[in-house]
């Protein structure tokens, strides 16, 4: 706002909600204004469980997934198996993972892909972590869905080098068409890709 | 989610902000974990900010905008032009005359407009308060700064109606080309309107 017409404590609403992502300045303005108008409803348990998730919220220090309990509710699941971890950059990806409902593995959350330029090394993920559950023993199998990217490949490389010697068989996701999707709008990477990796009807 | 792979303070985290305008299931996903991964950058602020928006904010008695005083900073400030009434659908409205930084008025928010089929009667909008204030005496003009809709047109026109025998001068928006718009992509209406009030160049 150009000159003071509230206090301190909207505009301080409004900035902040701004750095939320998928709200730019105009949208935070009429999030904000919405909270404010929804004050019982919405505002006071927003507030409330942000709170909460700051207090109760942590990293699991097996995998690097986000729970309110460490180890976190995936690691210490009795039904999952554990000989099969899936290797994934970030928690979003474990989330998307899991609302496909594919699979019933553990999994480890790199926390990013190698990316010298960014000064991103093997050191600044959480490799070791990985490398010391596979030698810890027990694992017979990784599946790396990391991006399809020249980021996420790249590390992918790195990680089945790191992996090797360890008797685990180490995996990656298939490329190809993606369900429903047109081949019309599809790249010539991937579709090139689908047609070698073509299956029997 | 699908299956149960986090706290359920994570999960009513993302529900409360997919109720945020312009969050949906999907972008409220990714800014919980954008939020618990700046837990102390931005989630802890951000919980701390609505706090204080729950605490302080209220509507103000006299002209309806929202601020953490009552009457708010606009109503109190002996710098702006007691005597023009700015008439605005809603605080956001509000915001965006603010933004223009075009007058030096008063403001009285409606809190909607007339709109008979969903049951928006003059009871349900702030009218009374705003025919109170000009009874009071002081007002010279009432500018009515409603959408250019056929609700704010309606309710403009009943306003008009409310306000006459006070000796208040009450005027509207000029319609015309909006600053930088292009008329090949303009309505007929609005063209239509913009030659009606063409000026001298």
């Amino acid at each position: 706002m150009s000159k003071r017409i509230a206090g301190p404590e909207i505009e301080r609403l409004i900035q902040l909600l701004a750095k939320v992502p998928g709200l730019g300045p105009r949208s935070a303005r009429r999030a904000a204004l919405h909270l404010i108008k929804k004050k019982e409803q919405l505002l006071a348990p927003l507030a409330g469980a942000m709170a909460d998730a700051v207090d109760k919220v942590r990293v699991c220090s097996t995998c690097g997934n986000v729970d309110t309990v460490d180890p976190c509710m995936i690691c210490t699941d009795p039904r999952r198996d554990g000989a099969t971890i899936v290797v994934v950059e970030d928690v979003s990806d474990l989330w998307a993972l899991e609302r496909a409902a594919a699979l019933n593995a553990r999994y480890h959350v790199l926390g990013g892909t190698l990316s010298p330029l960014d000064g991103i090394g093997p050191d600044q993920l959480n490799i070791k972590g990985l490398v010391a559950r596979v030698a810890e023993g027990g694992v017979s199998e990784i599946i790396l869905a990391v991006n399809a990217t020249v980021e996420g490949q790249t590390t992918a490389h790195y990680l089945t080098d790191q992996l090797s010697g360890f008797g685990v068989k180490v995996t990656r996701l298939a490329h190809g068409v993606p369900v429903g999707g047109e081949l019309d709008y599809l790249d010539e990477g991937t579709l090139a890709a689908a047609l070698k990796s073509r299956t029997a009807f």
